[in-house]
């Protein structure tokens, strides 16, 4: 490992200069300063303090995310991180940075100055000058909802988008629910991209269609539902999942305004379960992720990677958390296959499942 | 969380009777034993030792792979489990287990019995009696390269299949390869799946077209490889991707069988980096698991589960292990496009990689 010795050789300045630059005084140039931290971190170079029990201490980033009060998405998931680390006989700082202080304050350089020795990083998209030098840290870093490939040194940390959402929609096909749309979040987040893989890989194992109207980007915000709630109640679906639950609360809002019953006439289900899903009326059905253990799960990453054991991906389990704004879907969708049989059915709701769950079976165990 | 009391009281029984079957005495009938451990595995009851210093012992169970001589698969990951779990005060058990053991053994009964605190599962497939006892257990549970869904109590870990099977067909690309074939392990095996999905999603991330004869599912030995590459050389493949180091030896040994070199006409990528692989002739190409930290990963997630974090999915960063298995693909692949230019190309290897990569970087751009 490189020593401040080697800094000051590959300069041709004094060590105590190097000294000087790593532990920011005052009495050297700012653009020595910066010579001195880069040529550190291009050595590989580590505080001999960075792993002493006194000077432990890690970093949290956070940008668009709300943290401060409780019951904010962030909030959770920073006590959860904090509390594990504590008990460890870590510090933990907090940082909000936005894209100004990104560039203006290179991530290893900022890391290295401050002692850190390592992050959670909550809150970044592609955008983020920091995600390119992510891409080269050797600082353990954890992002939450964000993948970087090949480091070592980066492991991304979330929910299981994949089994959420198939929960999600297992529990609506049992329902009846076959037209089942997806309102999903920003497009070329990591998140969201994932989570649209997530429906489509679901949709395809129940075995039904994919149509790529009933699959639609918008944003992680409730005012983003009411551009597309429209085109797909033309569509005709009964069910609606969401990227989260704001655009779960919007969803509901538009339905509403078109003259429609949340469930009875259409079911939507939300992501994450933040304190809304549980306020709103109806309550909102929701994938749940546990944010206080997100935290922790981010601290046991870091530790992971800080034992050299390099983790790609942490994913936690979700939970279905089952409130009223789903229902048993409309019986119109079969109305195709035998009107008859369908009328029947809609006068007893729990015949009607039933039948579905029978048929289900039968052709989960014909294949 | 339920006592002695309560087993004993649902049983009808006295708590001393209760305490001797959980604690395997001889003095009470086996019938009674049985009943006893299923009572208190449906209360849910912990023995009150478990978190104890004194007793804290976990366990590996291990089917169906070898792991008892250095450079054995299991070897490293035992050792690594081992390694970690020792540091924090545990004592670790090892079993070998096969079918006849888990049908005779239900799998809470010997975990309590044993007063063992969560296990790593090595080498099961979906066919174990022990994968329906995994869907409910309530111990701490790691599966390497096995999912049980929705259970929070069990936890997979592996090598991110995505990740390294996708730096293995990017490596290939970037040599001119464009007909690579994928022979798997056995179809219906959680982590052969993965790798085909992986195998897929990489091959059209890289705009090439997946023709179903080039993605075969075969087994896990050495002797697999020769009833499948005929086929594939006979359709024109100038890289196969293997779904294990010993399948890449037999493909090897099969391509050069029917007269061909590697990697003068073939190249070959393994899985996993067993010792065979720097051994062969030619060393092989391969994308690395590290299993020493595969085992400390193993540990991480039944600490993370033990603290009432569920993992889900805990997936360590491959590497891609360079050697003499791979070369750049025979110009004939692109001779479709210009003969002339082709065998100018030919003629100079690193031109014609330079060109390659020229045309990559021109079609990532045009996009």
């Amino acid at each position: 490992m490189a020593t401040i010795k080697d800094i000051a050789q590959k300069l041709g300045v004094s060590v105590s200069t190097v000294s000087k630059g790593l532990n920011g005084a005052k009495d050297i140039s700012e653009d020595l300063r910066q010579q001195v931290l880069a040529t550190a971190i291009e050595l590989g170079y580590k505080k001999k303090s960075t792993y002493n029990k006194e000077t432990r201490k890690l970093v949290i980033f956070i940008e668009n995310m709300d943290y401060e009060t409780n019951g904010d998405f962030g909030h959770e998931i920073v006590s959860g991180f904090e509390e594990s680390a504590l008990k460890d006989d870590w510090a933990v700082d907090i940082y909000s940075v936005d894209h100004n202080f990104q560039v203006s304050h290179p991530y290893d350089s900022l890391l290295m100055e401050n002692g850190y020795s390592g992050s959670l990083v909550l809150g970044f998209s592609n955008d983020d000058p920091w995600m390119s030098d992510f891409a080269e840290t050797n600082f353990p870093t954890v992002l939450l909802d964000n993948f970087i490939p090949v480091n070592p040194h980066v492991a991304c940390i979330g929910t299981d988008s994949f089994e959420g959402i198939d929960m999600a929609v297992d529990y609506l096909v049992r329902l009846g629910h076959e037209k089942i749309a997806f309102l999903n979040g920003s497009k070329g987040s990591h998140i969201s991209d994932e989570r649209m893989e997530a429906y489509l890989k679901s949709m395809s194992g129940h075995h039904l269609s994919i149509n790529p109207g009933l699959a639609v980007y918008s944003y992680f915000v409730r005012e983003a539902a009411r551009y597309h709630v429209p085109g797909l109640l033309s569509q005709g679906v009964t069910a609606i999942l969401c990227g989260n639950d704001l655009i779960a609360a919007g969803v509901i809002d538009s339905i509403r305004d078109r003259g429609y019953k949340v469930p009875e006439d259409i079911s939507v289900v939300g992501f994450d379960d933040i304190p809304l899903a549980a306020a709103f009326e109806p309550p909102i059905t929701t994938i749940r992720q546990d944010c206080s253990k997100l935290g922790k799960s981010g601290f046991f990453a870091l530790q992971s990677m800080m034992e050299q054991v390099a983790v790609s991906k942490n994913l936690l389990r979700p939970s279905l958390v089952i409130r009223s704004s789903v229902g048993v879907a409309k019986p119109r969708i079969i109305s195709t296959h035998n009107e008859d049989r369908d009328s029947l059915l809609y006068a007893n709701p729990l015949l009607y499942e039933t039948y579905l769950k029978k048929n289900l079976m039968e052709s989960q165990s014909s294949e």
